[in-house]
């Protein structure tokens, strides 16, 4: 038997037995301590650094690391064999903090349904709810008179309530007979209503008395990196609850392709099971706050990209990252929660958003469907803003859809002294365009840690207006500032000196950091552009940009035009929505009648593979600059450059 | 804690461990030692003789045993509290043995579909199974056409296969991916056939390459005392395998109402489980003797009793015995077998037999469907005979349903040396009109041990022909034969003296008896005639009498006759059907279009109930008399009976 060592995690206070020769990451995870990794362990990211405060490590020392960082005993906790009991502090900057996705939940410029739109999820005056409750006051059996109960039920709904097709579950069968005479037959059932008429509606719950007003549902949104999830009064389509929380996974990679390696690799089931945990800790927050029933929750709307979809329904995704990436299915039935492993009652139904194919998934196609795209007749390009940015061009005539990969720059990856949009992350900046002092903003008001994906947008787009860097993102060596200074033959920015941060050094942007962004900004833009082009129109067609996304929802627009992030379009007809997919999932369940929609919606979206479109890279490498190689695209920032130069 | 003890059960030499006081015939059904008992362990029928060899029993005496029986050591096991460690041995009577279901299945007047019925079973020359196996050749996705795998598969089903509604379940979603590769995107698809058109077809299975050939399905009938089950080629209708057993619940009371009393007392769930292991382990024994592997065994059809259906789903049936007598469902939705606790696959679905009231249950329509009587313009008259007898009249155009108790004396019940029909039983006998010495032949050629139902019937037949009973049923007390005797008040006729049979002691027919037996005749002939009247019919007017159930498959129709069993009709005109209910159920999986006749079939039917229908004691009055107090209603037997006499 192979020795055992303990390991005491800090600040959690958490400890955990694992065999010798366990890599401290590994050990991490299944403590549920969670480290920043992007890569998936493979200790490529430098990310997963962490302070070995007792016991002996012999390993753990990379390139990412300098002299510093060694003696203060920082090491890579993926690098780490564990050989000996070890006290492990993880310092604040690897650390996650699920806090923040709370305090900024509906804070920001979310996801708000306006009036209008809400009216029109209503069918004559009331929601058309996925399940619906519907109280009976039946007339009891006499000896003249004795079918079995759920014959009279039936017939009773077939009559009264003019539901000719109804079909009731075994737990109904069962429950009814008593629940009817406690109640003098006087019961409420919940019904799943089907999306076509002539189907079934199956009875899932029986209840004594009138429990009309208690239906509730909840809609999740289940992203590559946050999991969000609103408790939603279906009567009334007010939110009772809700809760963000990192999806669990992100210790297992940060993006959709390790997590499809991993889940290759065996680990597709405790993929599963994370991602499910996740999800049961927040529903179980969420209901204890809205403080209801579980017995009166009757659906969960979910939406979540293709490859979520799939390790939450514990489905292998290894097909998807493979030529021609192929999904088992972006269109899935009505399943139980309980039955897919959500931690709800027996007779709760969960409806998962469909998807297009392996890269446009059911979280685009509900922020299509909760951004209203599908009713309107407006051109509308929508965007949603992530490692993986999807686009979808469209109207509630024909829709065109595209995703490319961004990188995840935006969410700090790839950045020396990148973050996600936590406490202490650099968000808002301006340069004194005289002595290229920097004023800096962090979310919170703290003291600096990093810089988070808007932050940096604005850092480049006031940079580049200043003169700081040029279009192709290099800093002036000719300015006389010592913040501009060359380290390790990498010229950077000095943001904030090492005693005025969290982290005790300097936070600095690096023309590495700028390559990077103009890569993932590059890949945004010209993936709209060639999906424009390829259905044969140009910005000046379009009548409205919907920015979907957490982080879309921080982006300031303007500094978002300047670096050529969007196009340049007037910012009335520019809208964002927040959690898109979260939106929709919403809607879904205070309107059955999307679910018919969304199918038709899936059918008639043409997804155009970037990769196999012969523009695409054209236009990716002319977005290669700031704002674009063709400055005429960009006739405001022309004419604001302009000014700046006389 | 309380003190344990240790029983062993001879001849089984099974031993378990049961704690003081508890009764021996509990510690018996726990042992899964199988005791007659009718009365269901409350001490009155006098059944469970046991023989305590080792061990000390201060109980177990009642008014049931004589003193020889106390000497020999006999004590009556549910009067029995275990004080002691004891070795007990099941006497051979009390003993119920499944190998004569097994032994006789099939080779009495049974359930032969005839062929040209075989035929109709068809469509477009092929069986029309609920669950259909589908052969597809898909072709494999490429980059220009990479569609999720399950959305490939169903747009196949759609374009090649004319299935425009199918609905994979998860299952299928999971497997797909790789089954479909690994075969080169040739697999089979197992389908659950809808019975309306309109309603969704669900993908349940996928397997690689052709499995079409291997298709099967098992037909259960679950009687009150006994299932039968068998496993079906649903390519062919061949019957590869069948078992019959002992329903494990008769040690919890031999009839429908005493196992409702023990349901409601806590007993469901336990009542469930015994059945359900009945059902299970002969499952297991018929799919070894099949050859064949669950993972092609598509469907079960299961027919049996309100009642029956009730437990086996684990439904309360606590108000089918209370007025106004309302079960909690007779029409059931398929559900999956592993769902409701049948030891097969995940896809297997199992089909339910509708019924239509509390006591005309799903055997009685499956009776009816496997019979044809819904096919034909003859004027049929059904009779399923049993403890509970059951009586249709219909055609294809109408149907009226009864039923009655006739009490347990066809099975052996409340005839003091009654038994089951099994080896050692008396089943026919003559009797020499000059001596009045009888001939006697028993199940299996051996000793005598008692005497079964239709042995009985003959008994009593032959006895009043012969003048030896009056058509009161009482002895001429004037012929000179030491066989008829006054035993403690009761009058008797002695069939086979003690050093004759295999129980040693004297087995007789008493007037009890013969009484029991009138009354239980008197029930089902009454019934059948108050139902013909209802409807404004008469025997004449019959083209035909179907007889149903295993011991109908017994009877001598001539003798069934004289004793006014039934009524007086052409003996070409009545048919044994054996096991109206396994027919029915078979009848099921090949052809799936009778699920949609069979729930018009249970509309269609008028129920009498005959407890409220005014003319149903006078006709059961009047049919307390052998064969008939109207001996005009039986011509042949009053002129067999003029014969005699002269």
């Amino acid at each position: 038997m192979a020795t055992k060592y303990k390991i005491l995690f800090q600040p959690h206070n958490q400890e955990i037995e694992v065999e010798e020769n366990t890599t401290l990451i590994r050990a991490a995870m299944e403590a549920q301590i969670h480290i920043n990794a992007s890569c998936g362990g493979e200790g490529v990211c430098g990310k997963c650094r962490v302070i070995i405060e007792q016991g002996i490590v012999e390993d753990g020392i990379s390139e990412q690391l300098d002299k510093e960082d060694i003696d203060k005993g920082i090491r890579l906790a993926c690098k780490i064999k564990v050989k000996d009991n070890l006290s492990v502090r993880i310092p604040i900057e690897s650390e996650i903090d699920s806090k923040i996705l709370n305090a900024d939940f509906g804070q920001r410029k979310t996801a708000k349904i306006k009036e209008e739109d809400f009216e029109l999820l209503k069918e004559e005056g009331k929601f058309v709810n996925p399940v619906e409750k519907k109280y009976l006051e039946i007339s009891p059996p006499r000896t003249q008179d004795n079918i079995p109960d759920i014959s009279r039920l039936i017939n009773h709904l077939k009559i009264e309530c003019g539901e000719t097709k109804t079909e009731p579950e075994l737990s109904v069968i069962k429950e009814a007979p008593d629940v009817l005479r406690e109640s003098d037959f006087k019961a409420t059932v919940s019904m799943i209503k089907p999306v076509r008429d002539e189907r079934k509606t199956k009875i899932v719950k029986i209840q004594p008395h009138n429990t009309e007003a208690e239906n509730y549902g909840i809609a999740i949104d289940i992203g590559t990196t946050t999991v969000y999830l609103q408790i939603i009064d279906l009567n009334n389509g007010n939110v009772l609850s809700q809760y963000g929380d990192f999806n669990g996974q992100i210790s297992y990679g940060e993006d959709v392709i390790s997590r499809i390696v991993i889940a290759e690799k065996g680990g597709l089931e405790k993929l599963s099971q994370v991602i499910l945990a996740t999800v049961n800790r927040l529903i179980k927050k969420a209901v204890k706050k809205a403080n209801i029933s579980k017995d009166n929750i009757s659906a969960v709307a979910i939406a979540g990209n293709t490859v979520m979809t799939h390790l939450l329904l514990e489905i292998n995704p290894r097909y998807i990252r493979r030529s021609p990436y192929v999904p088992a299915a972006t269109i899935l039935p009505p399943f139980k929660a309980n039955q897919i492993g959500i931690d709800l009652k027996e007779h709760t139904t969960a409806l998962i958003y469909p998807g297009v194919s392996s890269y446009v998934g059911g979280d685009i196609i509900a922020g299509v469907m909760g951004a209203g795209m599908y009713l309107s007749e407006k051109l509308t390009l929508f965007i949603d803003i992530g490692t993986n940015a999807e686009i979808v061009i469209g109207n509630k005539e024909w829709f065109a859809c595209a995703a490319c990969s961004a990188g995840p720059a935006f969410e700090g990856g790839g950045i020396k002294f990148g973050m996600r949009a936590a406490k202490g992350a650099i968000e808002n900046f301006s340069v004194n365009p005289a002595t290229f002092e920097p004023m800096i903003l962090t979310i919170g008001d703290v003291k600096p840690k990093g810089i988070c994906g808007s932050g940096l947008i604005t850092i480049i787009a006031e940079m580049f207006l200043t003169g700081i860097i040029n279009g192709r993102g290099k800093f002036d060596k000719n300015l006389n500032q010592k913040r501009i200074r060359e380290n390790n033959g990498i010229y950077e920015y000095v943001l904030a000196w090492a005693n005025q941060t969290q982290i005790n050094k300097d936070i600095t942007v690096t023309e590495i950091d700028i390559e990077n962004l103009i890569r993932a900004k590059g890949a945004i833009y010209s993936g709209a552009m060639t999906l424009l082009n390829e259905v044969g129109l140009s910005v000046s067609d379009l009548d409205r940009i919907i920015i979907a996304g957490g982080f879309g929802s921080f982006i300031d627009l303007e500094r978002a035009m300047t670096i050529g992030l969007l196009p340049e379009i007037d910012a009335e007809k520019v809208t964002f929505i927040g959690n898109g997919s979260l939106l929709g999932a919403k809607m879904t369940l205070l309107n059955n009648n999307i679910r018919k929609e969304v199918v038709k919606v899936t059918k008639m979206m043409t997804n155009f593979e970037l990769s196999e479109t012969a523009s695409y890279m054209d236009n990716y490498t002319a977005a290669l600059f700031l704002p674009h190689t063709d400055i005429n695209l960009f006739p405001k920032i022309k004419k604001k450059m302009a000014k700046n130069i006389t």
